[in-house]
């Protein structure tokens, strides 16, 4: 069976009003509620596969890499030798991939609260959740506010959190308090790193000065980088790294990072865009100083 | 008289099949058919006012800044006395208006093909436009490969090609023979900047190669740099530099850059976003060197 020729589907993810991304629509492959949300799992016309939850696009094939390797690589080759980390959200398993090259890694705690998302992930997005098969990965299907107030203080070298936007169910991943809890698992060499939506976002853009304010008024170390992600809004994404001892910059060996086993694979990430992605447009400096 | 409420306007530009942004469009403010092109422009929902060219978005009010900052200020900041310049295309005033920011600047001539543009420029974009205003710019409305042949040699410290993209009347300025030209124009220090597409682009990335290599071989010193540009296909964007003597980081001086008069008016330049522009992720390095 053939598609009708008259009609064209398309996906639009509108940033504000009517204003947004549109993507051409193969097939809708995946569409479930789960308890938590609206997990959705199409077939783009240029990005591969998308997966969106509530409508707001998580990872497309095309460019899922920025992404994931800018949410883990920074933290973990400033660390060089982390060997316990946690992930909260991110059950695509794409942040875990990453944090997983590192080879120093010895356990990977992957904190869920949705199990139809790492499903949706197994079954879509096999280069994500191949992850899953690495026994230093242990999954936890459950809340992460809930799993931080109970794992082990000073345990983990470096905490990342893979949230999606602050609000509904994400909303408890962007408070003080879960903050706090997160800042009391670290080890006192440990670094936490979160995603902190767009710097270009007349809407959201205030996390990512939210973000920073609280990560300075909890970590010595507080910065705050940035990676193009076409499939996101405005296609230039944030990320806060708080530190108890380690600067992102006057503490980076670029010469480990260039040796790193697995520097070939990436297609991102690199010493010289570790340093430059902390160099901020005047704009994003302005709006952390407001 | 208010819009009815049973219908929405919205411009998609696609980029790829059926994939691209999408505005939400208040008004449509002018449409002509120029001698060369089709030149529209639109009030955003989002975005301000939308410039168009063949249906190409060429500048919003929004971000207009990223682009014309960061084809201007790395060259003329690595000059740091330039004293004469020349634009070819950018008729509506944006990447002038950066380039006149720069005291050491005695003259600037813009060299724009259609003045359906700069009308259009001057009338709904006078943020832009405003540079026409200055002394030291004098507007040619001709056929910028025409206007390279009969120019003086080695007379411009500066030549900056803001053009549309490699179809139709741009097609003869991303030619050997067009660069030729130029380079026949610069001092023996000038630099030459010119935009060279999205890397991120399937379709046109090959324009980021085409052009590095044209520089190779044209300039002892060839760089690319990028800049994260919302409106743009896929919200990054590259830049070509060729320079004759100037290295773009072993020889730019950031002291100076931070001292410049207008360093505080510019929302997306710095002297650190300079450096940092020129570090390119790690698909980028692969996509110049296949």
């Amino acid at each position: 069976v053939t598609a009708p020729t008259r009609f064209s589907l398309q996906y639009s993810e509108y940033w504000r009003h009517n204003t947004g991304l549109t993507f051409g629509i193969k097939a809708l492959l995946h569409s479930e509620r789960s308890p938590f949300q609206h997990v959705e799992v199409y077939e783009t016309d240029a990005f591969g596969h998308m997966m969106t939850l509530d409508g707001v696009i998580m990872i497309t094939d095309y460019d899922e890499f920025v992404y994931h390797e800018m949410i883990a690589h920074p933290a973990l080759c400033l660390l060089q030798d982390a060997k316990r980390a946690l992930v909260i959200g991110g059950g695509d398993g794409g942040a875990a991939r990453e944090a997983l090259r590192h080879p120093s890694l010895t356990r990977l705690d992957l904190v869920e609260i949705d199990e139809a998302v790492v499903e949706a992930a197994k079954r879509f997005f096999p280069q994500l959740s191949a992850s899953f098969g690495d026994e230093r990965l242990k999954l936890h299907l459950v809340d992460g506010t809930a799993f931080v107030k109970e794992a082990p203080k000073g345990h983990y070298d470096f905490i990342l959190v893979d949230s999606t936007d602050p609000v509904g169910i994400a909303e408890g991943l962007f408070t003080r308090e879960f903050y706090e809890a997160c800042r009391s698992l670290l080890t006192p060499r440990g670094v936490m790193v979160v995603q902190s939506e767009s710097p270009f976002d007349p809407v959201n853009g205030h996390v990512v000065k939210d973000v920073r304010r609280l990560f300075e008024s909890l970590f010595p170390i507080a910065e705050t980088y940035l990676a193009s992600t076409p499939s996101y809004p405005y296609g230039l994404w944030s990320f806060t790294l708080g530190s108890r001892s380690l600067h992102p910059l006057r503490d980076y060996d670029a010469e480990a990072a260039h040796r790193s086993p697995f520097a070939d694979e990436l297609r991102y990430y690199t010493p010289q865009v570790h340093t430059a992605a902390f160099a901020l447009p005047a704009f994003v400096r302005q709006l952390l100083s407001e």
